[in-house]
């Protein structure tokens, strides 16, 4: 019996027309991560460890071993040895990891296991005196195909042959013939290096490997417009920022370990309809204008609002970015404004009506006269390489993240397209889609490629919710959908966070920051910014419409606010715990991970307590564990017990251990069983680091 | 925009490094069923309806639709509209069934509905007065491509040309106008015989569709060397019934309203190592040997047992059964005893040992000594078109059905090459596959071509065991895997049937037979014959060791059993009732199918209620509505509340409808609370039809 997966001699085109394909000598069936059958990749980024899994089974009796084969863009193959997790079940997995990015495969053999079956064979038969002798040669005779077939190096090959020898030798007693076979050594080298016959590939699968940033980052979103905007005195007029001005505040983001800046539009905004402040039709000449109302004179997509600067100052602000160690995300808004220049010049980019107008957006019998929809359908081999040359135009600048507004309002296959386009190029472009819809729409975006995706975080308040929805993020939608968690955006103000106080806006962001490895925030959270426009779950004067007075430099130590009105002579200033938030992510790899989540059962149901454990390959996160407990109800100091899970811990039932809490300092003696205070007067959360005694 | 799947203009192939296939302008995912993502067939039979399902949705919005397309073996295709299931998780969803058996093929068609699109911003902005008459205008367009666009008859024309005019005749009030574009008649064609933009196919998927009797039928078990075996009354010695005596008992086998008579392997039966009574290894010049021990000097899986008759005799046999109305289902037991031609004529297809030896059946330390296992990989062709040969051999002789005994033994592509090419001229023939192992080899051999498998069903005795696995067979895996279900086999009997008495055996029989559309009954089942041989899960002097004494004719009224010993003559006869129980399924159509039971809830948890309703095309399923109680302790009269599921039913909440009891003839008026006292003493099961008023 030789090697193979298959017996060419035999005819299986009998089997086309029935829809079969071959199912292989031994069945590798359902294997996982799988994106759409295998017809879209599963995703990782360098170093995050998941697992692999398949059932594999075989017909009788005889031992049946499965294998992990990586290959990684220049071809080269790596064997992954599989475990039997579960025999009733035949399901087998084993943990791998990419070591740099690309385009990388993945299958699972499964294989017939000569050494397996004999060792199981004869460890039973020789004890019980049957067939001492023959099997004792048949175990000489599967080692030396074991030493011949699978490349040895001259060690291996001694220890095999010297085991062959010793199976062979009539002179020893028959235990010792067999221990020779058995042993240890000989044992893990045929685990690692192994004899396989009949082996049988499962589907190769494609694997996208991306850079850090694509699963882990701190967001802070700001309008540059507000950064550095001055007020008038006088006339109570506001004049814009500029992207130098905004630049100024790429050292606090910085320093406040935030990992990207992201932008709203740059570009020049539109007059016709423009809206006034808070969404109102009414303008007037002071208003600025909604920088998604996208397209003026000046210019559209591609061009940059006068008001912020010139190309220069954009590089200017994107080189500062870098040197802070920020990546710099803009944001894709794909509609114009009525004066877009693609209005003229691109007539075929929008929808015609029968009258022979331009179609707005429209919500029946709402009409949004400020916007005109892109349709991609009239011309798509035009569309997609107008947008393709307009997102070039800022990788060009530097811009390495789009931040995309409204994905689901475009075709499902311009993204693909796109993001596909520029992968081409720049591998390490990263895109977030703010689809805020339905979870088929979500999840398909990310299949066909978007890196991360904002969630229904927003919306997750209480423990239940949240420990059901961060277990389906970090199950098998991990493999090709990463979650973004932002307590709020420009857009949303929950009633959790209108009425949450400080409380609230400590709270969401610390469990954004734990509960998965990419959450977001925007500028104003540090203040508890949460008086919402009546009948909007969104901020009463927006940002989007107005400018915003960000003197961030009033929260400075001895600042003088004595002139400035009573909300903001008190205000709150959360910035410090912002910072300790992202420095301890940046200590602790635990928190680096999504799939490495398990929580843990509190006897309040307000409470919620989750760990992270490992997920990195070779960065210390497997010694590393990270607790989290926290009261989510905003409104009272509560006590709970919580029940610990020992083993996901890496710890055994009963143990003891140190509890280290990383916002506080604190430090406790903690065991199964943890009783705990949390709420309003005291700290809303403990984010504790597991310490061995 | 004109009608298309997608842009050929773009170059979509910078998708492929990236492991990516197109997602089409319209996404359609998860299509269901999809066995094995695809790679293998679906299954049903001819009139088996089933849904199918998938996620469709698209961009912005605009109405999306789907459609499943149908394609027989001819290649004609049929289009079947789906209709919108969640709203929230985009799920659409169509019955669907075909009319003939062969290979058919389905996909899910996803695409932009410009008639849905205009139907729903016109209705809402003509009544809010907003853009009338560029509304009517638009509608009369989407209308003129409606007809022209898709093929019409001259009615059909008619009707939409009327619309038309209408829509544009600005004479009229505008809200007849819009009627005139949105009334049912239009509506109604609309929706059948849509105009359907970006039409977007998912996968094609292939589906096999085979004879009812692949899915439906009542199998009956027999041992032809016992039936007409006469036993010396002086010495006495059995002699062997043959198949000419065993065709005298077809007529009472069809009498009771079996389908298929199933008979275990006819082949000539070793003597080396022989078997005997009661599975021991000392054996006498009389005992017949094990059936399952094939093959001898007088030939082997192509050759008939000497005692049994000739193939005249076979065939002669074959030919009764048909003329009674039974397919003869024959044991395929691939494996041989030592003295079988194979051993010497095909050495190729056995394990050869270091020593040169034959290997034996195993399981180590114990050696099965009567029993060669086959090997199929020393010479897969050869191997092959050996057991081909056999197969043939049989089909030659009017075998229409394989009982395989332990596939699972034997390599999974052996059998998904064997089925597939028996089916290129044999497509009516049905493998039953006796996979009494794990859930993966038993799926696997379902989706790779067994048309059938046996079940866990006879260690399934609680109600909550029942509810739970029949729920996962009438699931995802009915589309590829049918149960049989036996209360007892010549190789099982439970403990709950050992200790159960004539309850247990009435009880399982009825459920088997209510609970799936397939199932068997072992001879003997009518005579409760219950009696284990110690220390194992099978009968006392097992049927395959020996001849059985099965002189039916006891049983007839008036029968003389005085001579007989006492369990002989008060034993009970449960014939009648299973009469009964076939009378009834074929009465039924809703008992012909799989996929449509409802399970209903029960205060007492020994009762098990469930209900069948629907499941087949135009065989008045959907209107025979049965309902099946039973008490599952057969020591005890229990008495349970039912709450009964109305609507699953076919009515309302608070409907009353008539409850006849099918075995008893007895009627009730019940509801949805209903009271059932059921055990021994009494019937244990109620078979109800459900007649309205």
């Amino acid at each position: 019996m030789t090697s193979r997966a298959d017996s060419p001699a035999i005819d299986r085109t009998v089997l086309r027309p029935l829809g079969q394909r071959p199912i292989g000598r031994i069945p590798v069936q359902d294997v996982r991560p799988s994106v759409d059958g295998g017809a879209r990749p599963t995703k990782s980024v360098v170093g995050e460890t998941f697992d692999v899994t398949a059932t594999v089974f075989r017909e009788g009796h005889d031992a049946v071993n499965a294998t992990v084969v990586l290959t990684d863009p220049d071809g080269s193959e790596q064997q992954v040895p599989m475990t039997l997790r579960s025999a009733g079940l035949d399901h087998w997995s084993a943990q791998v990891s990419a070591d740099r990015t690309g385009t990388w495969h993945y299958r699972v053999e499964g294989w017939s296991d000569p050494y397996g079956t004999w060792h199981h064979d004869a460890t039973i038969k020789v004890e019980a005196g049957v067939d001492v002798e023959l099997m004792l040669e048949e175990g000489a005779r599967v080692l030396e195909r074991a030493r011949d077939e699978v490349p040895r190096d001259a060690a291996q090959t001694t220890l095999l042959t010297d085991a062959v020898t010793a199976l062979r030798d009539s002179s020893r007693p028959s235990g010792a013939r067999l221990a020779a076979g058995t042993g240890e050594e000989v044992h893990s080298l045929l685990t690692a290096y192994p004899l396989r016959d009949m082996v049988s590939p499962g589907p190769e699968l494609t694997w996208w490997v991306e850079r850090p940033l694509a699963l882990y980052g701190a967001w802070y979103e700001i309008f540059p417009r507000s950064e550095g905007a001055t007020q008038d005195p006088d006339t109570g007029l506001w004049t814009s920022g500029t992207f130098a001005t905004a630049a100024q505040r790429l050292p606090a983001i910085a320093g406040m370990g935030f990992d990207v800046v992201y932008l709203t539009p740059v570009h020049p905004i539109g007059r016709t309809n423009r809206k006034g402040r808070n969404n109102t039709l009414e303008t007037d000449e002071h208003d600025p204008g909604s920088p998604y109302a996208i397209g003026a004179a000046e210019g559209g997509h591609d061009a940059l609002h006068p008001e912020l600067g010139d190309f220069d100052d954009f590089d200017a602000f994107v080189e500062r970015a870098r040197a802070e160690g920020l990546d710099v995300a803009l944001d894709l808004a794909l509609q114009a404004a009525p004066d877009h220049p693609w209005a003229t010049s691109h007539q075929e980019l929008f929808t015609t009506r029968a009258d022979g107008s331009i179609a707005y957006a429209e919500n029946p019998p709402k009409k949004y006269q400020d916007i005109y929809p892109l349709n991609f359908d009239n011309d798509p081999p035009g569309a997609y390489a107008e947008m393709r040359r307009v997102v070039q135009v800022w990788i060009d600048h530097g811009v390495t993240i789009f931040r995309v507004d409204n994905p689901h309002t475009k075709p499902v296959e311009f993204w693909q397209w796109l993001i596909a386009d520029v992968a081409v190029d720049h591998p390490e472009v990263i895109w977030l889609a703010e689809a805020f819809t339905r979870p088929a729409m979500m999840h398909t975006l990310g299949k066909v490629g978007f890196q991360q995706s904002y969630t229904y975080y927003a919306w997750r308040n209480e423990a239940w919710e949240l420990r059901e929805y961060v277990t389906e993020l970090a199950g098998e939608s991990a493999a090709y959908m990463r979650p973004s968690f932002w307590p709020t955006t420009h857009d949303i103000l929950t009633p959790y966070m209108q009425f949450g106080g400080p409380t609230a806006f400590t709270l969401r962001a610390a469990l954004a920051a734990t509960l998965v490895p990419t959450y977001g925030i925007y500028a104003g959270h540090e203040h508890c910014e949460n008086v919402a426009r009546p009948g909007a779950q969104e901020q009463i004067d927006n940002e989007k419409y107005e400018l915003k007075d960000r003197r961030w430099d009033l929260d400075a130590p001895g600042a003088d606010r004595s002139d400035e009105p009573a909300e903001r002579r008190h205000r709150v200033d959360l910035a410090p715990y912002l910072t300790k938030l992202n420095r301890i992510r940046r200590e602790h790899p635990s928190l680096h991970w999504l799939r490495n989540i398990t929580f843990h059962a509190c006897d309040d149901e307000s409470f919620l307590a989750f760990s992270k454990r490992g997920g990195g390959a070779d960065d210390g996160s497997a010694s590393d564990t990270v607790i989290v407990i926290a009261n989510l109800d905003p409104h009272a100091l509560r006590e709970s017990t919580v029940h610990l899970n020992m083993p996901a811990l890496g710890l055994s039932w009963g143990d003891g251990f140190i509890a280290q809490d990383l916002i506080t300092g604190e430090q406790w003696h903690w065991g199964e069983h943890v009783f705990v205070r949390l709420g309003i007067g005291t700290e809303p959360v403990h984010i504790v680091h597991v310490r061995r005694f």
